[in-house]
Formats: structure tokens, sequence, C-alpha cells
């Protein structure tokens, strides 16, 4: 495996055989052009039943603060339900930036996000992990550290989300553990989950302090981020409400993802459906700037289909594609930074999971979306993340990175000296032109094996999954951890220490 | 299996439990905006550094009659070099039909070529099969009799390729059992092979009567294809030639592939590669119309990247896909339908299979290719067609196709009642709106099993290559032909038994 195990430092920070090729998969401009669904009048139309929606059929808010804040934003409130007039969601699209930063722990880990940018996240959020060694099985704390290593070696892995749940930590604690593997095994991005105050601010007091900066510092930027699932359709549950008003309030942004299932919990149309999630998701973006006007929010969708024999929920289908090329469409129109996901309901990571994976990231990618979430590892759905199925993943999501950075077409390029040295009928693997740039002209794949037949016998006839075995085992086994200060990992351990001996924290709900 | 098996039978030609779904998988328009990798400027640079190729280095050219056609039209022949002038190859261009309409069995069969239009072929020219249940072996006319009746069963796929070559049968007639299996088993588009003017003759013959036309009537439109690879870099070779000038004198389609792997048969670099590529496409279409003003043409690339450590060809990767996406600026710039291609190293159907078919897959669509060759099947570079990612890519290009129907986004789909009808918290799983739609609203998969973790467990745990043997074992184990006429399919073999008795006819090189 000595070979396929040095592919797959490839790409990576701080890797002992760092590539002579210089890739950037950091800033990401997506290359792609738009894809539209609908004409601009249907998307007009969508745009104004989804006000119709939260106008005259209201949504049903079950948080008496984010209640109050309607209506002192202007809407009408009966019990628990809020109708969000037009104006009131107009001033909250003119108050939400639509160009922000997410910090990282050093300048080179931000990550900007507007239209037009691309940011990549694995899957988040899986019950279970799997892995050819291993087997599926509740995801532990074990197996999120280790996901964490992997997500913080891959440079075109930009978050790190909650890429697992790590069910052998209880409740009240689990945010303690989550945060300190993600700050002290990675310097990027991290994601707080809003289950409520008390998490959230142990979360900001961590990331506050681990950072090294005042509350002031802080507030002043965001340094993390949540993601916010609506109770579709038209709720917006305890939880999600008090994360966009903590999240909104600290400056930290929220990322708002409405999971409509057409057929299920949205209509079964494309289009009912992206006007039951649009609405949903504009009555979340009011609510986090009425909560604190400029606050940062991403504008999200997460919208696709269920077998309608079963219930069960499909990803990377032609209506997944489809739903996401129509929220790019409505993002375009707020000119609001978005979220997109991709997604498999494969059991296994075989054909079909690649394929769905890689068909609704292409979704993604024609819909201009700013950030796209669970791109990689994602299996059954999001009940379980697979260790190999992040790293195949991972190679499409470099090639990718690879479009972005365009290919020159200089006169070196065309080359007519090459093609006047090599006679016809030669080969070229001699001339000058292919000497000067046969160590740096390719992608070299991570897990990607061109050998022949023959060649891929005799080495043990791998196929993708045992090859991403030895890479994922090889960069947990020599993982070295990004420098930071000593003093704040012992800072941030006492305050752990310090909350578990006063009980932790609790989800609330 | 049966559940699954039922799966395999969708989107079917015939099949007994025909989809309540209408689904329209021939007439298909490119719904994916075009994506440029090159400005129109450095386009212009690469097309002018191709006509200096062609005007000034000089292309080798094996067939007498070939080079006396070149110097009929203009251009400098010296030996079995020819340099032929840009007035010569702009004159071709001009005469070269921008749409053009090749015939299958039925009018519902024919494919029209033109920009826009999405053709899609399965992989060909494969050595050896490979399945589940028989393994990897060379390829027999069982095997390529099998294919045939897949290729057929799905409306997706356009034309039959020589998916496999029959190693089983002689080289002098192997032609006759490959053109008696396509013209028996399907009423779509069939391929020639040029492998010198006997064997072209038979098959034009064989088509000619096959389909009860006349002389004339066979000549004044394509009923068949052959593919004309160029031998990269900068010869055309006897069989090809001859190829090119047969299929334009009998009207009939070639398109035109130089098969230019960057750093081996062209430059390293893609504009290098592309130049070279563009060079030998304009030479050979310059020759069909030298041959025959208006004779039906397709442009057309393969340029893929290798292993600069091995020679190893690989595809589906960034290099490839942006070749493509140059290929289709200069396709648009001269007018003409032209083909591309995916395919995969891959030495089984591993994830890494399905990503590559996909990514390159891609880079042809957004590249507005009229025709997708090796869009299903294709493994090892095309050493080995698996009849298991025949099903498995054939769940993509379905996708692809449903996309191109678009989704509609009337008031009714916006589907504000049903959006009123729905409680807080609801599902929408009874609403009316999901009532008059359930049983055709979604795409439902052919191979792909959405089924849960458990619901899988028990059915065997089947990945998707185990369901695609199903698939593909119950279409060839219940495959029921075409209707032809029976006289017609006496006559055909009348044809083979005397042609073979008269000696068959040799390939020619």
């Amino acid at each position: 495996m000595t070979r396929i195990e040095r592919r797959g430092r490839r790409g990576r920070t701080g890797a002992a055989d760092a590539p002579r090729r210089k890739v950037n998969y950091h800033d990401l401009r997506n290359p792609f052009p738009a894809m539209n669904a609908f004409t601009e009048d249907r998307i007009e139309a969508l745009h104004q039943a989804s006000l119709t929606v939260l106008e005259e059929i209201g949504i049903k808010v079950l948080l008496p603060e984010a209640r109050k804040l309607f209506r002192q934003g202007g809407a009408r409130v009966e019990g628990e339900m809020v109708h969000i007039g037009r104006e009131t969601v107009e001033a909250a699209l003119a108050s939400a930036p639509p160009s922000f930063t997410v910090k990282g722990a050093r300048p080179d880990k931000d990550i900007l996000l507007e239209l037009g940018r691309l940011v990549f996240q694995p899957g988040a959020g899986a019950p279970h992990a799997t892995d050819l060694v291993r087997g599926r099985r509740p995801g532990t704390l074990g197996d999120f550290r280790e996901m964490v290593q992997i997500t913080q070696s891959f440079d075109v892995l930009h978050m790190v989300p909650p890429l697992v749940e790590p069910q052998d930590i209880p409740m009240h604690l689990r945010h303690y553990a989550m945060t300190e593997a993600v700050l002290t095994q990675s310097d990027k991005v991290p994601f707080v989950y809003s289950r409520g105050t008390p998490q959230v601010r142990d979360g900001f007091e961590m990331i506050r302090d681990f950072r090294g900066l005042s509350d002031d510092e802080f507030h002043a930027q965001s340094w993390c981020y949540t993601i916010i699932n609506t109770n579709s359709p038209r709720v917006i549950d305890m939880p999600m409400a008090q994360g966009l008003i903590d999240f909104a309030r600290a400056g930290q942004m929220s990322i708002v993802t409405p999971f409509t299932l057409m057929g299920a919990m949205a209509p079964i149309t494309v289009a009912g459906a992206m006007t039951l999630s649009h609405a949903e998701a504009l009555a979340a973006i009011t609510l986090t700037q009425l909560a604190r006007p400029g606050a940062p929010v991403c504008y999200g969708t997460f919208t696709s289909n269920v077998d309608m024999k079963s219930g069960a929920p499909a990803f990377g289908t032609p209506e997944h594609f489809t739903a996401s090329l129509v929220a790019g469409q409505l993002a375009r129109k707020l000119g609001l930074p978005w979220r997109c996901a991709g997604g498999s309901a494969a059991n296994i990571n075989d054909a079909q999971a690649a394929n769905e994976s890689q068909f609704g990231l292409w979704g993604c990618l024609l819909a201009g979306a700013s950030v796209i979430i669970h791109s990689a590892g994602w299996l059954e759905g999001g009940l379980t993340v697979s260790f190999e199925k992040i790293i195949t993943d991972l190679e499409v999501l470099q090639m990718v990175a690879e479009l972005c950075a365009g290919t020159p077409a200089t006169d070196a390029d065309i080359a007519l000296d090459a093609l006047r040295e090599v006679a016809p009928s030669g080969h070229f693997f001699g001339a000058a032109h292919t000497m000067e740039r046969y160590q740096t002209q390719f992608y070299e794949p991570l897990v990607g094996d061109w050998s022949n037949f023959g060649t891929w016998t005799e080495r043990g006839a791998f196929d993708a999954n045992h090859r991403a075995t030895g890479i994922w085992q090889n960069i947990v086994a020599n993982f070295e951890p990004p420098a930071h200060d000593p003093d704040r990992i012992d800072g941030l351990r006492d305050y752990i220490a310090r909350r578990t001996a006063e009980g932790g924290a609790p989800p609330e709900s």
C-alpha cells in the first residue's frame, strides 16, 4: 500500500512528501455557468407565493422570544402562529450582508461567503460511522476525532461540521468533547450545534478563549457557524429559533436550511417544495435580522424527494438536482450566499453511492451554491458517514477544485514547436515541451488507480474502497495536529473540567 | 430479486409492465449551459495554430487515393505528407452539413445530429467483456449479442456500437456476425467498422437490403455510421482514409475522433493536445468533403491525459474535462455536430469507475456534445465493457434525460392550496395535490436502492453491482427482438452464407 499511501498524502497540509505541484484548494471560485430551472417570471411567482405563505398562511414559532421579535418587527402574531408581512421580510433582506468572512484559526483558513465562492463541508450529523475495518456502528468520540483529523488533512474541505454523533458521550457533555476535538485537531472554521442557549454559550466561550479573543473581538466577526433546520412544514421550533437569535446577536453565522422532502414534509412538486423551503428560509433569515441587523446568515435549502411507495428519502435524483437549481435562482434574486447539499441514499459506498453523490454535487455546482454541505462521506441519507466514502468523494471535490483553477492557453501551451518536433506516429514523452512540465502538469489522483488490469491484479486487486481504507488509516496513524498555543489548550481543558463539574449543559428542546 | 428485476424493466421498450409515467428518453436536447475553458481569442489562436499545423507541418496520409483527393482539392502533397491550405479546409467546412439525420429501422429510432442535441452510445470497441457471473474474458459473439439486446432495451441509448469484439469469430467473418446481431436484435442506428472497402461494402449492402432500400434510397440518407480514429500524431492510415472516402461517397456518417492522449501521442498541455486533435479532425473532415461535398460528418475528439510515471491513460480527469470543453468551443466555432466521450480507467465497477465516468460525462454535457460515446459500461480505459457498469451508468444517463425534459412551474405546481391544507408539522402524503401526482411525479431508479439499512440488509445486502447483475440477466433472459420482416432476416442470412462461402472479407490495413 506504500504507493497508495503516499498518494493519500497529496493535497494535504503539512504532508511529509509535499507535492511539487502547487495547488490552491482553499480559495475557490465557482467556474461553472449557472443553470436555470425556471424562467425568471416563474421564479418571481414562486417568490411571491412564498411571501403569501408567510403573510396569509403563517408560520408556527414555538419560542416566545422569537414571536416577540417578529411582533416588534411588524408581524401579526396569533397564538403561536406568526404572519410576516412582505415589508418585514424585505427589510430583513436589505440588512442581511451579501458577503462576509467566517474566521478559522489562521487567516489562510478563513472562508469568504458570497455568491460565486465555493466552500465544501464533509457529511455531517450522522448517528452512525462505518468503515471496512470496524464495520457500521453508533458513532463515538473516537470516530468523530478521526473524521476531524481527516477533514483537517484536505485543503478542499473548509469547515469542520458535526461529522458523526459521539453517542458514547452523554448529551449534556457532548458539545465539550466535540468542540475540544475540533479546536485542538484542526485550524478550520468550527461548527456549534444550536441545542439551546447554555450549550451555544459554552461553544462561543470555548472558541473565543481558544482563539485568544476579547468578547468584542469575538462579536465583531464570525468565528463559528450553526445549521438551522426548520421543522417543515411551517414550524420553527424552540432550539432553532433560539439558535437563530443567539448566533445573530453574537455576530456568528447561521446557515438556514429547510429540509423539505417533496411528497413528505413538502408538496410533491419541485415548485411547491421550493415555495415552502423559500418561505421558511425567509422567515428564519428575517428572525436573524430582527435579532441583530446585519447578522451573517446563509440562505439555504435541502430539498429532495422520497420514494412514494416507502416514504424513504432519496438524494442525487433529478428532482433533487432541479430543486438545487431553483434555490440558486432564488439566492441570486436575494443576492445572499447560500448553502446546498449533495448526498446519497445508498447503504454502502458502491457505484450507486458514488453516482448519487456526484449527481447531487453537480446540481449544487450548476446552481452556484456558495457552500456545499455533505459533500463527502454521506451514506444512507445521512444516517451514516463512511470513512472510505469521505476519501472517494474527496477525489471528486479535488477534481472540481482543479477546474476552479482554470487552464492556461498561451502560445507556449498551444505548443507549435512540440508539434513540429515530433514526427508523424511519434510520441511526445521525450519532447522538450513535455520534459519541462511532466512533473506538475496533471492532477494526480488521491484514490484512483490507473494501473492496467494485470498490474492491478498483481497488487491485490483492491477496489477503491479498500484503497481508501489505507489512505484514511495512514492519515489517522500519522496525524499531527496544527500548532496551537499550549496555554490555550490547557485553558480549554480547564474550562471543560469546570463546566463538567458544574453539571454541563443539557440540550434544550 | 423480483422487485429489482421489475425495476430493471422501467424505461425499456416493450416491457410487460410498462411504466405509467411517460418519459421520452429519445429526442433529447441538451439543457445545460455551455461552459468555456478558454477565451474566444485563445480559441481563435488555437484554431489558427491547427491550420498552421495542416498547412506548414503537414499530415501523413497513407492511402494514395486520399492523397489524390487532397491534391485535387488544392493541397500540396510531398511523398506521403499532405499540406492542406486554409482555403481547402474552409471550403470543406462550408460544405459539411450542420444538421442531418441518421436513420434507424423506424422513424422513432432516427437520430438528429446538430448542435444542441444529445445522443448517447454505450461503451464500444472493448476486447474484453466482464460480469459478476462469468468473470473477465475475451469478448465473444454471445457477449456482443447480449450487449446489443441490453442497448436495444433502454431508450436513452440511441446507437448500437461495436460494444465488444467477438474474438471467437475470425476477422474475415466477424463483420457479418456483428451486423446480423445488430440488425436482427435492434432497430436502432447501426455501426459499421472501417476496416477496408470490402467489409464496408458488405456492411452497406446488408443494411440497405435489411432496411428494404434501393441503392439510391440508401445513398440519399445516412443509415449507419463509422468512427474514424486518426493515428495521432498526424497520420491518417489506410483503412481510416478509405473509410472516410467510402462513407462520404455513400452518404453515410463518419464520426471523426482523434485519440490524443496528452503527454503521449499529443502535447502534454490541453491547449497543445487540442491543437493537434483539431488539426487532425479538420484534415479528416476535409477528406470527407473532397470525396463528396455535403457528406454527413461529425467533428470529434477523445483527448485525455496519461499517468506520466507509467504512461497509463486516464479518463474522467480534470484535464479530460477541460479538453472536452475546448472541443465544444471549437465545434461551436465550426457549427458542426460533434462527439465527445466519457470513460474510466478503473479495473472494476467501483466508486472510482462511477466517479470517473460521471465526471467525464459532465465534461461532455457542459461542453455541449451532440453525441456522447462510451457513456455506459467502459472500464480499463476501454479494454473491457462491463455488463454491470452498463446498468449503473444507465442510471446516470436516465437521470440526465430526465433533466432534459424540464420541470413545470405552473401555479398548480407551486401548490399554494396544498400549503394551506397541510398544518404546521403535518405531512403532504395525503394531500390532494400529492394524491393526484404520486404515481408519476418522480423518476424511479433503475438500479438504485433507497431502502433503509435494515431492509436492505434483510434483502441480502446487495450492492449496486449485484443488483445490476439481476437486471441485465433478466433483460437477456426475456429479450424479444423488435419486429422485422422475416423475409429480410432470411435475406440477410442468405447474404452472409453466400459471402462466407466466397471467403468473406478480411480487414485491410
